[in-house]
């Protein structure tokens, strides 16, 4: 048997590839040059399968969509309030290269567009690296997110060096207000060298799936940052990653992405999946044509929008009943699937509604698929008050999705590998 | 046993009491002789239980929080592409109150300003609805989203009238658009009895959960609005509800919310919960200073960010061994817990990898919490490709999660209850 | 002989009847259906005199033209102090319709923009009166600047009102910030009223000569204004007057301007003439296109523009020489042409450099033409400083254009109606 | 005796030195280091006297008053549509570092903002110039306009340098647009250079005072610019000159001014006087609190205003009377003062009105001290309408204020000394 998910790639490419739409970036010779028709997708998973179609091997530069992972390094390498004091996280509203600063402080709205980009690449490493370690430490954690050492088109980067401008415009009024505290023309040199990286959609799929993966390259397996700068970014990419067509995207793919104006567009769906795109003509936002419709069809063939109502679960209390009698009584609710703060409530409210008599109570965790933190800390209080209100309680869990319980104060939980431990 | 729930609530109301920054929202007399202490918190489940802490009974007007709901029942009543014509849905960065109009086409930005929200209003009901019908279908809404009949605080609206000069401003530069086409004055005088409704904080957790229930009211079980129209709203409110803080929020508390000037606040989570703040003090951007404080608690507390990445799931293929020998030989694939499309492809890969050879190839879902639809498919997909490769394909499924099940073109599968009526 | 200035203005309006570039006023019925061919040009002067070719006596509808003269008449009936609270004089660099406020105290940038005009309408009379006074007082004052009684055109003043919604968004922000005191509506249909109000071109150019003559009806002899609020109005005409084309009016025409968007054009020169065309098409700014083009005439062929410098002049010493010797010995400085500053130093330094040693000193002022009160004020203290050397001093002066010369502390003077009164 | 304005400038010195506030410009240590107490105000006068009080003689950075004389040179150089296709004239209403370009080309709105200043400094001196000879050119210029050779302080030349970062952002921004066309950084290094040159209060005096006299430097004799380059700076100067408050400036004092951060400020009177003041504390727009206020003393007292009404002028026909009788009948209009076209408009109507019939005209300009070109051709006019009315025609014109008298076709005129000539 073949998968189906390398047809499904092949059948969206082939119905978008008719669109001929939108124009090449042409502001440098080098991206004018591109071949209009390549087109590739690739999706990577968290446990680092990739799947393709198309030109998924071509190398292009990464261009805007360093911007997530540089902000990510930064958050890692400087912590969150130095980053936050020089860079902002509102959505702008306002196409890239605007400059958009705060009026009074000269702080870049955020992240994604040129200025704060440029910000952010100040910022990584450690503050006392020159440029040129700078740089280093860009393309490394760029290769680090990758799971393979990228390199930098040199080319297109002198092209670019070239037309800056509006770069060193933005760079320079930064230095005014003392946002960026390095020679300005030394941080867009790095900027547009972290810009020039070359990548493949493979690539993009797997730095995407790092994200998607807390952080943890799939393949390589290495921590390249933290979670809770996975969800600084995540959420950055989601208000302010399309630029001015952020709230349409938000509203009709509602995936975090980051574009490029090479023709690449990545998406990350936490703890599900990286998703990359290639097509270099762009639209007027500066979005790839081909990529944003290929976006869309995955978000509506695939139900990927964040804001989509997940489906309706099976009850989590798969059952709730009495076994042996008396003395023995014993309480046994049995639960199932993935258990977060909906479904810990709705347990709770079980054994509320049911205020069990019964001296034992068990509580069955062996079809559970998985627990989050509130739901493992709300299990443990149950688990206290049942054994204040005089229940002995045990949770059956074979395989320790809740470690180690400690319900704390007063009270005492006994774990068991199966339920006929205690029940015959 | 009592719930730990409104014990939790206790505690971070009381965290947060002391803190007495912000002022009133002093523009009408009625606001601004609002009690400052008021504070309550409540949460409804998607399954129509409330809890609650504090002042959850107390009556104020619902101000601004009427703004995504009538958005939605705009979208009901009209469909997405006239509202989109008139609406956008990009974020603005800027204050509720400025004008925020697109340069040529003088379209509000996004739903969630005045401009839009009174915009929003003129598009409730049916388009030949006057003035007061259209009010009664928007306060008739309103009552569907809560599961009570509200009504009209005629103070608030009558002193709000008399202040409405900047409202009626954005009215008439959107009349002088042909945004509005009705008279800009019945528009404001409706829109300012929508937001002169009286709510609890009860009743904006049952609105918010209504939105968290695929726009069906938890208790009543009315369905207010289509699942499309649910996802819309809280997309809108993901990325433009927090104003000016917009992208703050996103990123520390990261939940589909709206604040109103009375000082109520709500957040919704899709599929998990809804959530209602009372708290009248407000900051510099117009939200309750306490409630803001709840909502970062309840987020950070219950792992509600909307990019937190959930929990790592227990393999969703708990088993795949082969059950007898030569032509009776069966393979078994158990799987486990919630299946969307990172488990599917999962489940896909299993199988491609394991190319069995079994005349046989059983998938049983017994243990399987819930599936999506793209994941579905994909089951379904792989049952004709095992079925063209010329195995018999069986599910367990004895509760249906996967009803009539057609893997189409040369595909067959057959649906037992129990796995032992094949296997022995 | 025929006067040559209406061949002048006959030969310029011929110059300019071929060009039929730009577009009617369009956004209410009466404009639109204005004869667009009409062509006409009025000079009046500051006696009185109305030249005149084409269609200088046709009526239309005065428009913003309106807005210096009513500027004045609020400037006169509550002072300079509060209208300036009210309105700015900066310019705006924006289009007529800009709203344009400053950010915090929502004060209207200047009184030509319709925000700084209808609050200027609203300041025109005395404090207490009401809407339908105020605007009597208005078409009173405008009359008044007119030399005849002046009439609202109904018609066109009803279907401004239905058209007036941008207007009336302005005068509820304005309300809104407590610019606007009274009841928005009323003061936007009374400043429609007052932009409803029909002149002629020969109308429009005595109005103009009222400001050039220093705020005096050329032919009426009524003071309509002071001379502070004269220069006050001329002053922000000159910056403020052509809207966004402000600078390019400046350079190239030169002349304190003021237009309309039914056609009208007006110009005033201080002290020399008013100035008014007619020709209903505009230019993408709202202003005339043959309006402009033959100011653009005027002002080259005429030597108007402010900034050009003044022919030299001859000497203002026309002789200085000594009559008679020993105790008979007197200084005779012959004076000629206009004094001002300049001329009135250049009299000082001859006196500082000649060091006159005669015992008798005559200025003779009979060829003086004119002279200003800076000039008066030096001569007077020239002759001061005379009589403390210790000269007799004299002023040949026939025409009084020195009355009652005072030279103050230890001067004396002593005025003779022909120098040979004292030199034989 | 002694010249009262020595004395006048002391007085009004002696009046502003007790006022301290303002603040020393900061962000370069040469200019915070300033003494603030300096004071100095002089006067030069259109044939080249200079009167001074207090510190006129103190060498200062000329800053941004050198941007009205550069765009003179660029004018001069270039020619007027090369330097306006590259700067605007629209005051801005903004502050002097705003950047103020048009929307979609990138032109700077005026040449008095920086943008616009770095962008004339490009364009002064031929095209071909280098960098270097470019500043060369600029040095030159600015010591043509004050009449010596003036030298740039490299101190804090090399101290702007440091702190061009917004100067060097706007550079780049224009060169993103094509409005600068040369290397960025150099552009800004010679407009710094170029805002470092040393000058006095009386070197600023007369550069206002070449400005007044037509572009001819009034001690040299050298002219630096042509009279429509004068005409249109001095406009510039009068709508945008003082940043943000420039129709304040407009209104209360009405003289074309410049002001330098280092504390000069200049006012040019065309035909009249160029002032300067030096007082090194600033108000918040950037301007000299204390310079401010003098040009304030000087408007009032000198009724210097450029919208002041001029002084009613003597009537302009001193006589009009008939000597002779029959064929010997001449008709003598005798003139005076200066004649521009308001005068001899009613020089045409006192002969039109008086339609003469006596066979000779005599129109007697021997008091005539000014007349401008239109009145002259005027004159000729009416001499030639005279003429082809059967009259023969003299003017009586000693010395020649209409040179070589060509009444054109069909007119003829004879040039008297003396009227006694001709009328016995």
């Amino acid at each position: 048997m073949q998968s189906m998910i390398p047809d499904y790639l092949a059948e969206v490419l082939a119905a978008v590839e008719s669109d001929t739409s939108g124009e090449l970036a042409g502001y440098i010779p080098e991206l004018a040059a591109a071949d209009p028709e390549r087109l590739g997708a690739a999706f990577a998973t968290v446990d680092g399968e990739v799947y393709g179609a198309g030109d998924i091997d071509t190398e292009f530069t990464i261009q805007s969509i360093s911007k997530p992972f540089t902000y990510a390094l930064a958050l890692s390498d400087r912590g969150f309030d130095p980053v936050l004091a020089k860079v902002g996280v509102e959505p702008s509203g306002e196409a890239f290269n605007e400059i958009s600063l705060e009026r009074d402080t000269g702080r870049p709205r955020n992240p994604m567009i040129n200025a704060g980009a440029i910000t952010t690449h100040s910022l990584a490493g450690a503050a006392d690296l020159n440029a040129a370690e700078r740089v280093a430490r860009v393309v490394e954690g760029l290769s680090a997110f990758a799971g393979r050492r990228l390199r930098v088109d040199e080319a297109v980067c002198a092209s670019e060096m070239e037309h800056a401008h509006r770069n060193l415009a933005i760079a320079h009024m930064l230095r005014s207000h003392d946002i960026l505290t390095e020679d300005p023309r030394a941080v867009v040199d790095g900027y547009i060298r972290q810009c020039s990286v070359l990548v493949t959609a493979r690539d993009l799929a797997m730095m995407a799936a790092t994200l998607a993966n807390r952080g943890v390259n799939p393949v390589s397996g290495e921590r390249v940052i933290r979670e809770p700068v996975v969800r600084q970014v995540l959420s950055v990419m989601a208000t302010c990653g399309m630029y001015d067509a952020a709230g349409d995207w938000a509203t009709q793919v509602g995936i975090p992405a980051k574009s490029g104006v090479a023709g690449g567009l990545i998406g990350a769906l936490p703890g599900q999946i990286g998703m990359a795109t290639f097509s270099p003509r762009l639209d007027v936002h500066g979005n790839s044509v081909r990529g944003v419709s290929l976006f869309e069809r995955f978000s509506a063939d695939m139900g990927l929008h964040v804001m989509e109502v997940p489906p309706a679960a099976r009850a989590v209390v798969r059952s709730n009943h009495v076994v042996g009698a008396g003395t023995e009584a014993t309480r046994v609710l049995q639960l199932q699937g993935g258990v977060g703060f909906a479904a810990a409530e709705r347990i709770v409210r079980e054994l509320v509604d049911t205020a069990p008599e019964e001296p034992t109570v068990v509580v069955d965790l062996t079809m559970v698929s998985s627990i989050d933190d509130v739901a493992r800390r709300m299990l443990l209080e149950v688990a206290r008050r049942l054994t204040l209100d005089g229940h002995e309680v045990y949770l059956v869990d074979p395989e320790s999705v809740v470690p180690e319980p400690d319900p704390g104060d007063g009270g005492r939980v006994t774990v068991l590998d199966d339920v006929a431990e205690l029940v015959r």
